[in-house]
């Protein structure tokens, strides 16, 4: 055991802990604390003891010492016996108050908080900087998986170039859901609802803010650019339909809703970050397409390491403070011997590319007539526009004709031009969908 | 940018490092050090300078000034413009005495040697500890892959119960070809050295001491508790045959050659650490079973975290390259701020569990005669040794009947007993083949 560095913490002065929320995250934290005093003394090198936890209803039993329980977080988080807060309440306000005040009073702080993460890491950090306090937040995205602490760390020497990730477990839950049963996007979610994988106002994961959120704070670490939330192109799963993941299948596909940051470059060769989420298609044997339900999982990319993958339990009480507990050993840790997390990393500041830089493929699913002449016209539409196809694939005869065809890499702009054009044709009868493709090789 | 805790380090400082051997993963360091000179000195907080590399023959042309290279690597280690070591010689000697001295002197050691962790952590965490060092070894086990570093640090607050792991290219490309192909092991084995995939001698690989050596490093992390490559129980793969994989598919499994490490009670109740190499079957839905070729792939299961999964290029230049500079990275920022690696931690001592006290599933293949009352004799013996039977298939006719018995769990004493009876039975021609089944629910 090294000593300890800054000698104040040991076995008569235990590190200190308050928890700010006791939610299905904060119970699990609150017990892994007090059942698990003896591993975590061993693994910190000092006892880590429940200080307070703040809760908004003093009343609910929550089997815990009425003493140990608050309403005045204020008061909590800068008590001189408190030495780390781990923040599990979620929200912008009252969190960021909170932890702004912890860290201005030199405690290290513990989040699991996304929203306020993926736009206010600027702030925080620099307050953790000023008053040499640590800001952990493995438990942010992911859940259980540890995806933060190897980009930080583990690829810290390699230069990372595409993040790809499956990472809000109520979106996957439902597109998975739909893949496998046929049914369509209104009765999965209902389901979903009724089962608790859906809360009731499904906005934040559905039309993918909670993912946007995920991916601002994946780009952030992997490549040294502070992005926020505001820079993430971002479009829910609203509108897919039982046909996009019929027609999906029918091309060795799936439809899943991806977390996205990329490397692409510039017409001048300048490296810039592209951070999107949308649901897209991908090929089945993709590593992502066969990641199920609630589970979660993340792509990295990376120059020397090439592809690695990450796999696990995105969210759930347990799993979360799983990732809590890890940064919260580390933070007591580096109070007692004098350590420090790394700190937030924006050296490399590379510019946001507008989702108009960010050529993708596309999958442009047509309703036709069954007449001859009628993919030559669709074809001289996507040539018109310099939208190069790959492949086209027709199903069905007379008024229920379907033309299918995936694209190359093209910029959004000529797809969107070229779908304008092709609502126009005669023999057109729709354009029923219009998906991205990622993941395949070229 | 936190202040130069340490006050040594900086801009006209550099942190110094040598580099020990130049094989596949030295000149992948050698090459990422001199060419990403800005990412490293942004990320570290000082620029990051080779001072020399140790190589056993100066006439070789590398690519690199003379002055860097020299064949003392005593003098090299102990040098004071060094301040990290990156040690990837491989093998006992002399490795072992360059890192204590490395050590011994105050300088921080990366190393990607498995054997020597294997065997002799506990002296070279005690040296690094004495002497402020950090030793940090994430290369060591699955090349590219972040395992050891998620264990230490993202899971230093939960409870692990089980890791099992595919942690060897060249069985695991064995393996797959022979799955694929219907090709019996030494054909592929010749295959693979032609390839590459293998070498000359390739006992350390298909005889599973590779895998074993991992497998002590991640049960002593993940168990702090030391595990030297003595206490684990190793099968190769050498006894695999063609007709072992045919079987393996008509049961809907695969075999892979796994490397586990388990949390066991014993008849007290008490926790045992159960560390385990050997080929077994695995049903094809499990997620290692889809990990093909070179690729390495480690489960983690974890009190709170369930099942994580994280999978990569487990060996190769580039991909341990990629392992070791992030632990550089990491080396040298603690020089630079001040901070520590988590020392060893064994406070746990699980006692080892011997493989006798590891009850598994079993997959008994046998030759029959094709007559009544073979199914009542071969069962009767297996419940003769109380192994409890869970399917019983039957193949062929006449002379070629076979009997795959799939048992429940076992101890392996019992197995071996019912194995003996059985290749005493008239009505047994023989016992084809033995071999465990992992990776299943019951």
């Amino acid at each position: 055991m090294t000593e300890n560095r800054n000698g104040v913490w040991g076995q008569d002065h235990p590190i200190g802990v308050a928890v700010l929320g006791m939610g299905t995250v904060g119970t699990e934290v609150v017990r892994i604390i007090r059942d698990h005093a003896d591993d975590l003394c061993n693994r910190v090198g000092a006892p880590v003891v429940l200080r307070g936890v703040a809760v908004r209803d003093l009343s609910k039993d929550r089997g815990l010492p009425a003493d140990l329980l608050t309403t005045d977080a204020e008061a909590l988080v800068t008590r001189d016996d408190v030495d780390i807060v781990v923040e599990v309440m979620g929200g912008i306000d009252p969190a960021r108050a909170l932890i702004t005040a912890a860290l201005n009073a030199g405690k290290s702080v513990v989040t699991a908080n996304k929203a306020l993460l993926a736009d206010y890491t600027g702030e925080l950090a620099a307050a953790a900087e000023n008053h040499r306090a640590d800001l952990y937040f493995e438990a942010a995205v992911a859940g259980a998986i540890p995806v933060i602490r190897p980009l930080i760390q583990s690829l810290s020497g390699d230069r990372v170039n595409r993040v790809v990730g499956i990472v809000n477990g109520t979106t996957n839950f439902i597109l998975s859901a739909m893949a496998e049963t046929g049914a369509n996007y209104a009765d999965v979610l209902a389901e979903a609802t009724r089962l608790g994988y859906a809360e009731a106002d499904p906005t934040a994961d559905v039309e993918g803010y909670d993912a946007a959120a995920k991916a601002a704070i994946l780009a952030s670490v992997a490549f040294h650019t502070r992005v926020t939330s505001g820079d993430v192109y971002r479009e829910g799963i609203s509108k897919i339909t039982a046909e996009d993941l019929e027609t999906a299948a029918a091309v060795g596909c799936t439809v899943k809703l991806l977390a996205m940051a990329e490397r692409v470059s510039d017409e001048d060769g300048k490296d810039k970050v592209s951070v999107r989420v949308y649901p897209a298609l991908i090929p089945r044997k993709h590593p992502l397409a066969s990641v199920n339900g609630a589970f979660n999982a993340v792509v990295v990319e990376a120059e020397n390491a090439g592809r690695l993958m990450f796999y696990g339990q995105g969210a759930g009480g347990a799993p979360t403070a799983s990732a809590v507990m890890g940064d919260l050993v580390m933070a007591a840790r580096n109070k007692f011997f004098g350590g420090r997390a790394p700190g937030e990393s924006v050296y490399a500041e590379l510019p946001i590319a507008s989702i108009g830089d960010t050529p993708t493929r596309y999958h442009v699913n047509l309703q036709v007539a069954d007449r001859t002449g009628v993919l030559e016209a669709v074809a001289g539409e996507f040539a018109k526009h310099s939208v190069s196809i790959s492949t086209v694939r027709q199903e069905g005869h007379d008024e229920g004709a379907r033309l299918v065809v995936v694209t190359h890499h093209a910029q959004e702009s000529a797809l969107a031009d070229t779908v304008a054009a092709l609502a126009e044709l005669d023999s057109v009868t729709s354009v029923t969908s219009v998906l991205r493709l990622e993941g395949t090789e070229e």
